[in-house]
């Protein structure tokens, strides 16, 4: 018989998912601090004959084998960003406050629980706890087990918990990052035209962006708005010098139904005769909610999706060819903020979702 | 009878001006440290019948009071830049390179050998050596003298021996330091319609900029001509914000016949609208070229004046009511750089001209 350690956080699984989610918080888990929680979420879910369990790294994978036709994967991230004295959760007007209630242990603790509880759902489900979401994307423990495990991220469709206020957002936009670089010739200001300023050069430039129209791009019966928006500028050398060079950092967020090669594409005919270079460039991802399975899972959860518009992970299953949703407790615009608080029924709503939508015949 | 100090470096004034030039480069005296070569001025001054020899700090004034009906000042700073492996001082090819041969210790030798053996000319003659000109405006030893002893620099002409290949330059140009500020909202980039961009904002900063025409004004007989540059702009919080500001920092150069107020109005004409901030601004130097005295002046050193356009310590001449020029050997281009050096000719053409003036009629 294993000895248990004592030092181990034991997760009571009976309590609400609520209550698991003040649980998992209270484990603290910032990015590369992942193992107690891991080894907790690891001891919950072992034992169970209707799972088998998988470990990579932080990242814990649970999978029934029950021969179903079809499989969803329910996947949510176990790290958090830096606390801010605001662990331990404490309980106020209906919310739970502190660190991870929104992004993302609520969501974890509706997987977590319905993961031990639902043994014979309608369709094979892959439950996955993973690492390093919020730092460097390298780092990203799905992206890991995209690369060294495909097999277990394998499925039909897929829900990743972060949060939506519990509500059905679908797929994502892509985005990428690129640099407009002007080239002058530096001089004293004092002698400005024997020099060339490339700062007067990015007026074109700011123009383009200020003129700019983005598309809104219908995909899978979602309506994905885009955007193209600098987001950093530079220049100067003193200031009695004409600057040789400038700097405009743009970003843009395209469709799902563009590929990376489209999207870099339209920003050469958009900045066309400027220098531009690529930086960064993730593609979005559709949200495939023409497809049965998805209509089956907006009907038990119930309202109607809208598109996500930020990048999420949701994308590294699309890249896999996996349709997949945003679906989880918590107002997004608190993830990351000090006073991160998530209403305790958006937990309870997504988990009666959830479940209704497992459990049906 | 003092003792005298063996540290203390002589200098030989019977040397030629470009080997005292020499001289005075191989005395290290970067902004700060000016006490040593301070020292040895003061002594090659010292027990001279025509001069009164007054010291403020490391700053040397001195004066000839033959009573004449006219005072000229002429004057020059005694510290350098950092050196940069470039001392001693060699010879190659017809010049002395070096740290401090053009930032103007050529011109500090003129100016030294010429007040001790100029002892009765046609004008009283204030000879200056001041420390600090190649830091902070706010040290600056020709500024303390103003401040603390203006009668010390009064006078009708004032002559800096600041480089300019030997040839008389005018005045200068006055300069301004703005700073145009743009307020936006910041918000997440993958929804940007809810902020608001204020690197967007900056297009018409820079369109204005980029179009704008400088003007060419004629003062005192000499066109300077006037300088509109952004020499720096920044913005940008991070990869996946919409900014919330934007900062365009310009830099005027005017007409020294423009008063800072005229060109603060100016700038405000030109970005009306914008939220503008005067940082810095300084007027310029009027050439007072039609003045009967700079008309002999100009007559004996030859040649034909120009406009300055870089601001230098003239100005403070200029704001004491002393109309004053540049004049000194060495390329100011070669100013500051690490391979500085001065052509011999120059040194001696600049003490050949401002003999020749200070010993006519």
């Amino acid at each position: 018989m294993p000895v248990s350690d004592p030092a181990l956080p034991v997760l009571d699984l009976a309590a609400t998912s609520a209550d698991l989610t003040r649980q998992l918080c209270d484990i603290q888990s910032v990015s590369g601090d992942e193992a107690t929680i891991a080894d907790a979420i690891a001891a919950a879910l072992a034992g169970l004959d209707h799972l088998e369990v998988n470990r990579d790294g932080d990242a814990i994978v649970a999978r029934t084998a029950l021969g179903r036709g079809k499989r969803v994967v329910i996947a949510g991230h176990i790290d958090t960003v830096p606390i801010n004295n605001n662990l331990p959760v404490r309980e106020e007007d209906g919310y739970l406050v502190g660190r991870g209630t929104v992004d993302m242990k609520g969501g974890v603790a509706v997987a977590l629980k319905l993961a031990v509880e639902l043994t014979a759902p309608p369709v094979d489900l892959t439950w996955i706890f993973y690492d390093h979401e919020e730092v460097d994307s390298a780092l990203n423990g799905l992206g890991r087990l995209a690369r060294s495990r495909p097999d277990l991220l394998a499925g039909d469709f897929a829900i990743l918990g972060e949060p939506t206020s519990a509500t059905v957002e679908g797929g994502c936009n892509g985005t990428a990052r690129a640099d407009i670089r002007l080239h002058g010739v530096r001089a004293h200001s004092a002698r400005a035209w024997v020099g060339h300023n490339a700062i007067h050069d990015a007026a074109p430039v700011l123009a383009i962006l200020a003129a700019y129209e983005p598309a809104s791009i219908e995909v899978d019966g979602l309506v994905y708005r885009e955007g193209l928006n600098a987001v950093g500028i530079s220049g100067g050398v003193a200031g009695n010098v004409i600057p040789d060079e400038a700097i405009v950092s743009v970003n843009y967020r395209f469709a799902p139904s563009r590929s990376a090669a489209d999207a870099e594409q339209h920003l050469r005919e958009v900045f066309a005769g400027f220098e531009l270079e690529v930086s960064d460039i993730a593609e979005g991802a559709r949200p495939g909610l023409d497809a049965p399975l998805a209509q089956d899972f907006l009907a038990a959860v119930g309202g109607t999706a809208s598109p996500k518009y930020g990048w999420t992970d949701v994308a590294r299953f699309s890249a896999l060819g996996i349709p997949a949703v945003n679906y989880g407790p918590g107002d997004p615009m608190k993830a990351h903020a000090d006073d991160e608080r998530v209403a305790i029924a958006e937990i309870l709503e997504c988990e009666r979702g959830l479940r209704a939508w497992l459990t049906a015949g």
